[in-house]
């Protein structure tokens, strides 16, 4: 297995001056902490306290799901995951980097007779007139996927195609339903038992969103025909590089060190900018492991956190990279890069006396991607801005579960150096009592009732 | 036509408290500025430096978008966009928006009798081919979209499909293309003439990423079927307002103002999150605008911007709302929200005795994302921090066009509060310059070609 290559030079002074870049000093001091953060980690992990670094070695688990899943797919045109948060985004991560582009439109021979693969993780009514469509409940598997069995986006779902699949003629709904849940407890545990429909376990020590490769992320990617093996392979590689290596050898220590620092800097925006379209999700993942394991109230008083931006190369050289370049020096920009591509395409001279056309061909767009990158990645040494690049050897299995465990361990590392704890999520509490109490849910706090909507405020500002 | 609501009541100190809050002092002296800003933009649209506020109301170029794509759109199955940037982002917000979400997916009479409609805005050969795939060229009329004429990314795409439909049997090549670019000069409008393209015009003072309702945006949209007409009265509308009204009351100078205020203290984020899926791609459309607009060195020193995160409703209140509730104070964030949607679906209760779940039954989907979105605003206000809603009456031509115009004003006149330029781009320049060299574009300076890619940087820090 060849590994994934993190290189942090645009981050150091010695290649983006002084005033921007990190000095040998600051670096070497950082992961002198980052050893800290880095035992910390081990601690809570012979503990018991956390489970990420060793999901991807649990063989049972894994040839349980690849057996069950090929047992149970073929009988399917579709499957469409009930999830959110973390129930979700790794599963549409695994989606886009290991299926290819094309396979939920077209034939099922091209799809090597597996299920095309739907996340439905909201709960707006016409998306979900959409999926009904697209999805016909008779010829669909639904992955059900909540951790706690309460959340209630994916709860509503779920009573809305368990409807469904009672009232069709001829079919069984529990044979239309997978469940992924605590293994012990909640509501949808309960149903599973008292209508024998088939689940897998969320472990207890890992949380949503370090949760993909679990039952989460990997029951729905082998429904779809994703080996999960050489996933899993990649993200053990990396668990055991993480845990083994000192800080200043360590990518999980070295990225958490160095986003630290630029936060102390006020450089508290991470953008992350894959130049290839199969890590397109893989922003939206590392946006939520990003912004809800740090975003935290401090115990000393302030706030942690490190906002993540989006963007997408070459897409957004032309929206969000002018700001980048130019605007508030409040960001690190992360560049997602591989070595080689699955496939190019070379481009044509079709209009011979056109110069201005004519110089591209001969080129590929994998090249073009490749040059593109490289050009944006020296005009940030130019305008001596920090930046680091991530490269895959290729987009495949083992990359991407390497990359998966560093973005995890280098995010409960940061959150150690911030002084926060990086696996809670206490303030999204607040709104959901107030929807709970709203909606009547059975032990909920009816002083947490939202008054009825109105218009507007008294004494507001309307324009 | 009902107007749209925009409500900042909740960026103010009576609602969330001084410190977090802007005084009624503050937005009086702010709004004074905001005046200024209108002068501006009232003046140089006068001397026809800007045509963004101009646009909705040509019927001249409406009736000819209207008429030409009723006549060529009956006969294919496909319309792919290739556009980058303001040529791409705009059509993709018009369809998200105007288009049902399963348009693309069902049978031809459920999209009555229009074309399914593709985006293509990157170089990605993976994604490339899987649109060849989905969209077979001799099925397909291709929309190639370059104000210049001479965007690297879009005239590769349109090499690569020329290339293909000169070389399929049976049909002719210029009856695939549609081109809108520039009316005068450029190697798109020349060749538009050499092989008698149908061509549409972008107008000479209307820039990229305002110029969505123009043909760029206009001409795809027509083409899938959106009546553009309502979308044109509603921008007309919102510009009409924009133009007139005193800054208090003007919606395009009161945001403009607001966020320019809470730059000055630190908050430089804006993050837009929408209750309504049918409004995701307008906070990407969104994004470039304000981005792109705004990220800019400032003549006298220092760097203006405000950087735009991207949320969902309900979605990201599992992935970014611990952020942005308990993370750094350097957010606004912005609400997007309807009164009425287009459908709903009643939640059942098939789980009679499971007190857990059957306390939904009877809710929508529609009422849960409105109690959720309410919950957070709500949470908004308990944690002191500041946010604003903006209110469709319902998501339709006529919200939309408002909701537009709005924004492009909103940031034209924060643009001017900056004291930068909100119309050039010149940073993404820098990095052009190095791809052209290196790609051998006929006049680039041969000094900035790239030297060829290594490993990694000598002295570099790499893990």
């Amino acid at each position: 297995m060849k590994d994934i290559r993190f290189d942090l030079s645009g981050l150091m002074a010695e290649h983006i001056g002084p005033e921007a870049g990190l000095s040998a000093n600051e670096i070497r001091d950082g992961l002198a902490r980052g050893t800290s953060a880095s035992d910390w980690i081990r601690k809570i992990r012979k503990e018991g306290k956390i489970g990420f670094l060793d999901i991807p070695s649990d063989k049972a688990v894994a040839d349980r799901i690849a057996a069950e899943t090929a047992r149970i797919a073929p009988a399917f045109e579709n499957v469409v995951v009930l999830g959110i948060g973390g129930s979700g985004l790794g599963c549409r991560m695994l989606q886009n980097a290991l299926l290819p582009s094309y396979a939920n439109l077209r034939d099922r021979a091209a799809r090597r007779n597996r299920p095309r693969l739907f996340v439905y993780d909201n709960v707006d009514p016409a998306e979900f007139e959409g999926l009904l469509s697209a999805a016909p409940p008779e010829k669909t598997l639904y992955n059900v996927i909540s951790k706690s069995g309460t959340t209630v986006e994916t709860l509503a779902a779920f009573l809305l195609v368990w409807d469904r699949l009672k009232k069709a003629v001829g079919l069984k709904a529990k044979d239309h339903v997978v469940l992924t849940t605590d293994p012990l407890i909640g509501p949808l545990r309960e149903i599973s038992k008292e209508e024998g429909i088939l689940a897998f376990d969320v472990p207890g020590n890992v949380g949503g969103r370090f949760s993909v490769l679990s039952a989460v992320g990997l029951v729905p990617a082998a429904l779809a025909g994703i080996d999960i093996r050489p996933l899993l392979a990649g993200a053990e590689r990396m668990a055991a590089r993480c845990l083994a290596e000192p800080a200043e050898k360590n990518p999980g220590i070295a990225g958490a060190v160095a986003h630290v620092l630029f936060a102390s800097r006020g450089r508290a925006i991470t953008a992350m900018m894959p130049y290839i379209a199969g890590l397109r999700q893989f922003s939206e993942w590392f946006a939520q492991l990003w912004a809800e394991s740090l975003g935290k109230k401090k115990p000393g008083g302030g706030h942690a956190g490190l906002t993540p931006a989006k963007a997408l190369g070459v897409t957004d050289q032309h929206s969000q990279l002018q700001l980048y370049l130019e605007g508030p020096q409040d960001k690190v920009v992360g560049f997602l890069a591989v070595d080689e591509r699955e496939c190019d395409v070379t481009l044509p001279a079709p209009f011979p006396g056109k110069t201005a056309l004519n110089y591209l061909g001969g080129a590929t767009l994998g090249g073009l991607l490749d040059v593109e990158r490289r050009a944006t990645e020296a005009a940030f040494r130019d305008v001596k801005r920090p930046s680091w690049t991530l490269t895959l050897p290729r987009l495949d299995g083992e990359s991407l579960g390497q990359a998966i465990v560093l973005f995890e361990h280098m995010t409960a590392a940061a959150g150690h150096l911030f002084g926060i704890d990086p696996f809670d999520q206490p303030a999204v509490e607040i709104g959901k009592r107030k929807a709970d109490a709203t909606l009547g849910k059975p032990g909920s706090d009816p002083k947490m009732v939202l008054p009825p909507a109105a218009k507007a405020l008294p004494g507001g500002w309307v324009v």
